[in-house]
């Protein structure tokens, strides 16, 4: 019986800004990356979403970041290995607090933004990276696009490597994402994406932006909680999932 | 045979600054006291603080501070309960994380300037911080004021309280220390500080400001490292305290 | 005729939250305080913000707030007069920068949240921003409750000091406002703000938590943009003080 | 009669460092570029910085960056033109109104770090910093490297941009910049830097790491303050330069 991950970033919003997507969305995924204070999140936001995802039987990770608040680590940073390294093992830190104030595991980690786009192509920063995940525990599993060189890297160095795929994201013909800037790069109908989805896990594969039938195999769909219909979309995909008899899971690192 | 703890707060300098007096100062001391980046500090700072402190086989602990690095933690900042839970929670996950990168336990944690103040006699402020070092770990100790409010909040929950005294400070006589404002509340030479040291562990006693004799009894010495010429008080103070046939070793929850 | 001043606090949202309440707010207000990065706010926001505003004739000032963006300045922080000094003249240069370029002048100073409350009843913090005002241009009118430390101090030193009430907070029989902790503290019916915004200008009185007929004499009314709600009430307060024959314009420091 | 800047970097110390080179520096230089808390500096220091340098009467600039702190501004940030002209704005404002407050005008401004460094090829960047000084004041001169984009970029636009060399560093043959991780890239004897500042004064040359002549005319030469014997180092140049019957003159936008 086929079975997915469906996870979301969380904890990026703000207690001020009077809108908290996450309880909104967090019924819908088996599995969230919880943002560190790096590029967003705080220690009381932490404590928050953990709380919630464990009450929920969410599986937890850490989505550490570049240390750039003023771009949501959106932004490429000429950081060292070494400061890769330590940034992101700090940040592992901070979530892995809350988790086990929780009682619950961490139990995988995922890069953000323009860090998993860079470590993506880039075997330095993939290595970093890897190094602190494995630093911290080599039981927990790595969040990387199937194929990528982070992927590789995190295998190859023994740890457990989960391919994500996007079901609310064009793709080109060679399976890369459409940059955000090109008309029709997010994809916004609920049952769109919710089809997209389904035959990402059944057929485990997709249509690219140019019409090509592409190959796409993941172990986990990442469904964005920031735009205003999220929660439309991401219970679309949830019950077009179910029903079409797929298995809604967390990913294991056995 | 008597035995004492000589602590220091470290990982509070910059790489930009060009100072670093940690690496003269950790010869001399059985515990440390990790900044956070609350106040000071930052992931390189950690990771290369903690390694240097596992390779001479230092006793190592968090040091949380208010989230204020314009004021160095020195100033009082009103957080509510909790706020005060989640930062201190925040902050002992990454040493906690870099001591389990390099495989040695965090063994303490020690609130850090204003924190550690507000502390000594709020009770909400107390369990705020003892809950989140039961939350992390009851068996990590805590370091407070003998006698304060902190350090009877920190025995009553459970957590075992490790008595801090100073020894290059000056004292009124209930006790506590003298204000940094007031002349002489800093005391600089190394072997008046040393004596006082010595006499601390021996006699459990110091005298005050105003010359009385004030009974002080202490698990653990803070040196403070800071000044120009701290290394050469803190070595004083080691090599007096050994002269006098006293242990210097880490404290132990057991 | 009546005239009276209608001011929000603005430039506080996120561009990543998708929210952003102040193009809304605008056209109903006649002045704004520009958060200047220290409380919430940054370079991009502001610069936004102050070419709104400017493409619509409204008075300008800034929101200096204690350094605490994880507390959005609501929290009570001990700093030094020199502190405050400095941050406050700092947070001014910020808006002034931006105002400068998109050729309109800075009118204002409105400090924010924790600092705003602390210098209404403490003269030394009232001092500091005072100083810092003065020291950055004499002509700038400051904001301040009327009455209060901060509004005294202002007017003594030369100031064009402009008396700040709220339609949308309850207040006590002595005139200060209802600790937003107690039910009752924050007025959300539009239609009866709109009245007792109404009142305060025409009668100068408004009713008290208590029932008590409280003399209400202000230069401008604040009405909070932060709530869900926020556009119906202002443009509601806006709409009936144009009814009721009431001007509303910036006010001037002569 | 020869006339030279000499200019430094200053305000990037800390207060709690105990590290202050600035005081010893200052005396020997004729302009300096003054941190505005991007990568450096505080509202504290800034204020400090500025006091001292329009006491002894030294020209005064601000020295903006990207926003990082932890990578003290050196680490290539992808900022969009939007963001960067903001940044630089929002600090030219800062330093500006500690100099308003002091009654001294702000006469340039330099691009820290990175920023400097990619503007020095990049017209994007270069556009962007030019437009944010143009904006503030048409009439503030840039520092910039002689034949860089940056340097065209400010003079197409309209800017005074003056040419920045550097005595303490050596160049490659097509007059760029040693990268400092190469040995030799950065001159420590004080009386060769004091004969290369003068040397390219009287002769507009200096020799090339590969002992290549090179033409180098410079409006003012920079000296390092941040490393430890730099005084020595800036106190010779100051020296030699005077010796050499040169004038010691900030420059002028005229």
């Amino acid at each position: 019986m086929p079975s997915i991950d469906l996870n979301a970033d969380v904890g990026e919003g703000s207690f001020n800004s009077g809108t908290d997507s996450d309880a909104q969305l967090l019924p819908f995924v088996t599995s969230v990356n919880v943002a560190c204070g790096f590029h967003a999140g705080s220690p009381g936001i932490i404590h928050q979403t953990v709380q919630r995802a464990a009450a929920l039987g969410i599986s937890i990770g850490a989505h550490p970041s570049y240390p750039d608040r003023a771009g949501f680590g959106r932004r490429f940073l000429d950081a060292s290995p070494d400061e890769i390294y330590c940034d992101v093992l700090y940040q592992i830190g901070t979530v892995a607090a809350f988790c086990r104030a929780a009682g619950v595991p961490l139990r995988h980690v995922k890069p953000h933004g323009a860090l998993y786009n860079h470590a993506a192509t880039n075997s330095i920063a993939a290595l970093a990276i890897v190094g602190a995940v494995r630093s911290y525990d080599p039981k927990l599993m790595l969040y990387a696009p199937p194929g990528s060189t982070l992927f590789q890297v995190a295998v190859s160095e023994g740890l457990c490597a989960i391919a994500e795929v996007f079901a609310d994201r064009a793709i080109n013909a060679n399976g890369t994402l459409v940059s955000r800037g090109i008309p029709g790069a997010v994809l916004a109908d609920p049952a769109a994406v919710a089809r997209r989805a389904v035959r990402m896990v059944l057929e485990q594969r997709a249509t690219a932006i140019d019409g090509t039938e592409v190959t796409m195999t993941g172990d986990t769909i990442c469904l964005h909680g920031d735009a205003l219909d999220a929660t439309t979309r991401v219970q679309a995909v949830h019950v077009a999932l179910e029903a079409a008899g797929i298995t809604l899971a967390a990913p294991s690192s056995t």
